[in-house]
C-alpha cells in the first residue's frame, strides 16, 4: 500500500487562481509590502518568491530593504510609514531580524489590520484564546490546516501530534488544530520516546528542521502526515550539490501513512498561497471599512 | 498504597508568610484594585477572598464595584483611572463580565505593568511564544506549576495531559507545562477515548468543571494529579446542602496516583497566593522602575 499524496503544489495553484479572480473584482489593487533587513540568502529567496507570487495573482508588491545595521527605531519608522500607506494592505517583516533588534517590539508596530503574517502579539494572543478571533493567522500553520481540509482528513476528535513548538510553525499549528477540536500533543527536543507519542497520531505535523527524522515504524498505519520541514540533504547527483527533504523519511513513511505531503511541493507552496490570501482579505476588509 | 497529598493550603500559607516579609521590606505598600461588575454570588465570594488575603499579607486593597448595567466606556474609564493611580500596583477585573461588555477590549486596557491576573492579550500572546516573557502569568495555572514544584514532581521530558482548554485555566496551564519542557496533550469535550489519553500521563491537570469525572482506572499508577475543579455536589449531611468536590474522583484516584491535590485545599488557595505574589512583584517592579 502506498499513501495518497497531498499535492500542495496543485492545491496552492487552485487557490492562487481563485485569488486572481477575487483581485480582479476588487475596486483597489491589493498591495503587499515586504520588509527585509540584511541579506541572509534564505530570507532573500523567500522574499523573492513572495514577490513573484504577488505578481502572478495581480497583487502589487513593494520592497523595503534595509541594511543589517539598521537601528530598531529606523525599522519601526519604516513600518509605521507602511501602516499609513493606503496602497499597502499587508505588511510582512521577514524574520529572523538581526540580534540587535527586538523582534516583538517591531512586530507589535505592524497595524493589526495589515498583519498578514499573523505575528503581531495581539493576533497570537487571540489565536491562543477561545472565542477570540485573530484578524490573521500565520501562513505556514494555516497552510497545514488547509492541506488537511483539502485532503478530506477529519480533524475534530482526532489525535493530532505536532513535532516542534516554534513561534512560526509548531505552536501556532498546535493552537489551530486545537481550535479545530483535535486532541493535540506537542513534542519538542525534550520529548522522551517520541516514537511512542507519534504512534498515537491520526494526524502528524512535523516541523523540527531535521532531515528525514521521522521513521516509518513510528507511524500508526493510515495516519495523515503533514511534513513542514525544508532541509538540505547533500546530493552529488544534483547540480546544486544538495536536494530538499522534509522532516519525515518520505520513501519509507509513504508505505505506512494514509496520506502524506511531499517535500518540495507540500507545505511550501501553501505558505505563499496563504500569504496571498491574507493580503487579499486585508484589502477586502480595508475596502469595506472605508 | 495511597497517594501522597499535595497540601495546597499549607504551601499557600508558606508563600503568604514569605510575601508578608517581602511587603515589610518594600518602601511602598503594594496595592491591589479589584473591579467587580454586578453581583454574581460566586464572583462576590472570590473578590471577598482576595481582599481578605491581601489584608493578611499587608497588601492594601481597594474595591471598585459597578452595577451590572455599567457601560463598557465607563468600565474602561475606571480601569484607566486605576492605571494612573500610584497607590495601585495591580488591577484585577473579576471575570466573567456581563455579555454587553467586550471582555478582551476591557482586559486590553489594563496597563501591562499592573496586569496581575495575566489576562492582557499581550501577556497571553507572550505566554504562548518562545523567548518572550509575559510580565504576569494567570494565577490558577501558575499555582498548578508551583504545586508540581513543591511536590518534587519533575516536569521536563514528562508526559503531561491537561483536561480542559479554557482561557483562564486549561490553555495557559498547557502553555506553562510546555515552557517547562513537558510533552503536553490538551483534551476537551470533543476528545475521544479520554481514558486512553489520560493513561499516558505522568502529570494530569484536570480543569473541566465536572464533579468527580476522572476515574481511577484511567490513571497510570504513580501519576501526579492536580485537580483544579471546584464543583458543588449535593450533600444532605452538610449545612449548606452541598460539599465541594474536584474534577477527579478523589477517594478512588488516590489509591492509584502517586501524588494528588485535595479539593478543597489544593489549587484554590494557591490561586490566591499567586495573585498576591504577582501584586507584590508588580509593586517591586514599579518601585525599581521609579
Ligand atoms: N513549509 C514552509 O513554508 C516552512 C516555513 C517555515 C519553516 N519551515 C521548515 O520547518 C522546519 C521547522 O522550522 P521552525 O522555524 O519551526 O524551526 P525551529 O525554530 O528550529 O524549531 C524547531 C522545533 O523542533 C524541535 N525539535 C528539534 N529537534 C527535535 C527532535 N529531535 N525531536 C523533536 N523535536 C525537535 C525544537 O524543540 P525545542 O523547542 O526543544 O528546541 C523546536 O521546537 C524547518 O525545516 C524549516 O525550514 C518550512
Ligand atoms: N482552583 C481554582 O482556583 C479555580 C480557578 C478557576 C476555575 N476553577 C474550576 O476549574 C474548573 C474548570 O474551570 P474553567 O473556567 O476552565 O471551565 P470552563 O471555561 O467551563 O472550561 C471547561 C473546559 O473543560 C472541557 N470539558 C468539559 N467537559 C469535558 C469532558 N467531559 N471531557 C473533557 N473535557 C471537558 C471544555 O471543553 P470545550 O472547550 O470543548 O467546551 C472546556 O475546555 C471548574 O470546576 C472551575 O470551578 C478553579
Amino acid at each position: 500500500m502506498s499513501a495518497r499524496l497531498i499535492d500542495g503544489k496543485a492545491i496552492a495553484a487552485d487557490i492562487r487562481a481563485d485569488l486572481r479572480e477575487q483581485v480582479q473584482r476588487l475596486p483597489v489593487q491589493p498591495g503587499l509590502a515586504t520588509v527585509l533587513v540584511g541579506t541572509r540568502p534564505d530570507s532573500v529567496t523567500y522574499v523573492n518568491m513572495k514577490h513573484r507570487a504577488c505578481a502572478e495573482v495581480g497583487v502589487r508588491s513593494v520592497r523595503v530593504e534595509l541594511p543589517e545595521s539598521v537601528s530598531e527605531a529606523e525599522l519601526v519608522g519604516r513600518v509605521r510609514e507602511l501602516n499609513t500607506d493606503p496602497q499597502v494592505h499587508g505588511i510582512l517583516v521577514q524574520l529572523p531580524l538581526p540580534p540587535h533588534i527586538d523582534e516583538e517590539r517591531v512586530l507589535a508596530q505592524v497595524s493589526l489590520e495589515k498583519d498578514v503574517d499573523g505575528f503581531h502579539p495581539v493576533n497570537i494572543g487571540r489565536l491562543a484564546m477561545k472565542n477570540r478571533d485573530p484578524l490573521f493567522v500565520p501562513c505556514t500553520p494555516l497552510g497545514c490546516i488547509e492541506l488537511l481540509r483539502h485532503s478530506g482528513t477529519a480533524i475534530a476528535g482526532r489525535q493530532a501530534v505536532v513535532l516542534g513548538r516554534s513561534n512560526i510553525v509548531g505552536l501556532p499549528v498546535a493552537l489551530l488544530l486545537l481550535r479545530e477540536n483535535a486532541t493535540v500533543t506537542v513534542c519538542h527536543s525534550r520529548t522522551r520516546d517520541i516514537a511512542a507519542v507519534v504512534r498515537q497520531a491520526d494526524i502528524l505535523v512535523a516541523a523540527i528542521g531535521k532531515p528525514e527524522y521521522v521513521q516509518a515504524d513510528w507511524l500508526r498505519p493510515g495516519v495523515t502526515v503533514i511534513d513542514v520541514g525544508i532541509n538540505q540533504k547533500p546530493d552529488a547527483s544534483s547540480a546544486r550539490g544538495y536536494r530538499l527533504v522534509g522532516d519525515v523519511d518520505f520513501d519509507a513513511c509513504r508505505r505506512v501513512a494514509g496520506q502524506i505531503t511531499p517535500v518540495p511541493g507540500g507545505t511550501g507552496p501553501m505558505t505563499i498561497a496563504m500569504l496571498l490570501r491574507n493580503t487579499v482579505r486585508a484589502a477586502q476588509r480595508q475596502v469595506q471599512n472605508g
